[in-house]
């Protein structure tokens, strides 16, 4: 299969990596605004060759999105309007409804399949990307019903090149869901880091305390602001509501802590070490 | 070295595995109300017997206090008060300035240290220790001009025998910064756990979306209600402060969400990302 990837970093990269070593990627076309990406990218033997956007899309097979989701929505349309019909656009960001909006009546969005295969690290740009990083994670694509058989089975091939599981399911409600999976842990981790650097200034020794516990919990913090402030912007509705939710659930741990309500604290925390259970499926 | 382990989970099993694999252990008697764990630790063989705890404190030369924060104060003056003097009691709790406290004025007072090795896990009691688990960390010793210099010796050899760096630090600026690098970031984790529960309910597919960076930041909300609960009491004055600022900030983070001020995000976020650079030491 013939690809081009537009935006040649952590998500681009490790999805290369491992389609070419599935055999189910032999030529690959690199797009990216940012010359030093396509360099890198060269270099690391992903790509074969660079181009612009358009020519690109009209060699290629498939043209895999792998920019910031703001980038998708707004690019997305025009790729559509340069495909024949065999040719497959999938992109791969982390919200989907205003993308699917923005071509619901697209003449060609039978060939576009939204999809987010939920991996990634805190890293980003070509040095970040992997071989692993999609092994045995699952995949989501989101309103199967408007993307047509073809494009759709080109996709199942691809994500099965991964060694991913994909799971159906409506834009609308991913990025409900995901809001509180993935968006709002993102918050809860960026604004840790910054509360605690807020306070450290002049007592940088107070880093040496952060055990393993502290480097997990704001790990993400390190995230590429530039990707998310505008996954934080596509989603807002639903990221205000579950940030509303965190926000409460903590002001009523504090107003325990602080009228010495133990037994209030405990039974929150309890409750909250059920996530135990879910995660491990029992 | 003749020991006893006061509470026999986690933090004195890992502890006793890995004093004995240096040679610093010779023998070692368990103490716990909890009796399956006095077998579990017998059948593990980190302990070659159990006693009450009034003549295991009697037996041994240094004293290893290893359970919630709230029992080492109420036991820790009564402990004292039962060895000679060349015996040494070490505690291990989260929390340090309510036990130096509790002790100021005690006749024994040399014979103990405040000690808080910076390790441990989201899991609990005695099939979860293991060895490794303080190898490398940093231990902090407090108040260290309120314990004898003997005391400090034989701490600092069983310190050095774990493998761990041990540096020195007001038992009051300890719980202050603390707040901040680890009770926080329990607080932040068991409250997304929390949040993410409450709306889940009939929708437990959602967990299926469920990355590694939701697990990461998640991890700590599995931890014990129990061990926690005392550590932010005893330390409610700046938890509170800490858990205030924190809310601050996320407050601040959702009216920038919510009045579409990407910039404002943004740059909380590249803010934030700092703290890769503190955590690496750069």
């Amino acid at each position: 299969m013939k690809a081009a990837i537009v935006g040649c970093g952590l998500i681009g990269g490790s999805m290369a990596i491992d389609l070419r070593k599935a055999g189910w990627l032999t030529h690959c076309i690199g797009v990216d605004k940012n010359a030093k990406h396509l360099s890198s990218a060269l270099a690391y033997k992903w790509i074969d060759e660079t181009s612009d956007l358009e020519n690109a899309v009209r060699q290629s097979d498939v043209i895999l999105l792998a920019v910031p989701v703001k980038a998708i929505k707004t690019m997305l349309p025009g790729i559509l309007g340069l495909v024949n019909d065999e040719q497959v656009v999938i992109d791969l960001g982390s919200t989907k409804h205003h993308i699917c909006t923005a071509v619901k009546d697209h003449p060609r969005r039978k060939q576009f399949v939204a999809a987010h295969p939920i991996a990634g690290t805190e890293n980003t740009g070509p040095s970040a990307a992997f071989s692993g990083l999609y092994t045995g994670k699952i995949n989501i694509i989101c309103d199967r019903r408007d993307t047509g058989l073809h494009a759709i089975d080109i996709a199942a091939s691809m994500f099965r090149a991964l060694q991913m599981k994909t799971i159906f399911m409506e834009s609308e409600a991913h990025d409900r869901h995901i809001a509180y999976v993935s968006h709002l842990s993102h918050i809860s981790s960026f604004m840790l880091g910054q509360t605690v650097l807020d306070i450290e200034q002049d007592e940088r020794s107070i880093f040496n305390m952060a055990g393993s516990g502290f480097q997990s919990t704001v790990r993400l913090a390190m995230s590429s602001p530039e990707m998310w402030t505008p996954i934080f912007e596509a989603n807002q509705q639903h990221v205000s509501r579950a940030l509303g939710e965190y926000i409460s659930h903590l002001q009523h741990f504090k107003k325990c802590l602080d009228e010495g309500d133990t037994q209030g604290m405990q039974e929150m925390m309890i409750k909250a070490n059920e996530i135990r259970r879910v995660l491990k499926g029992n």
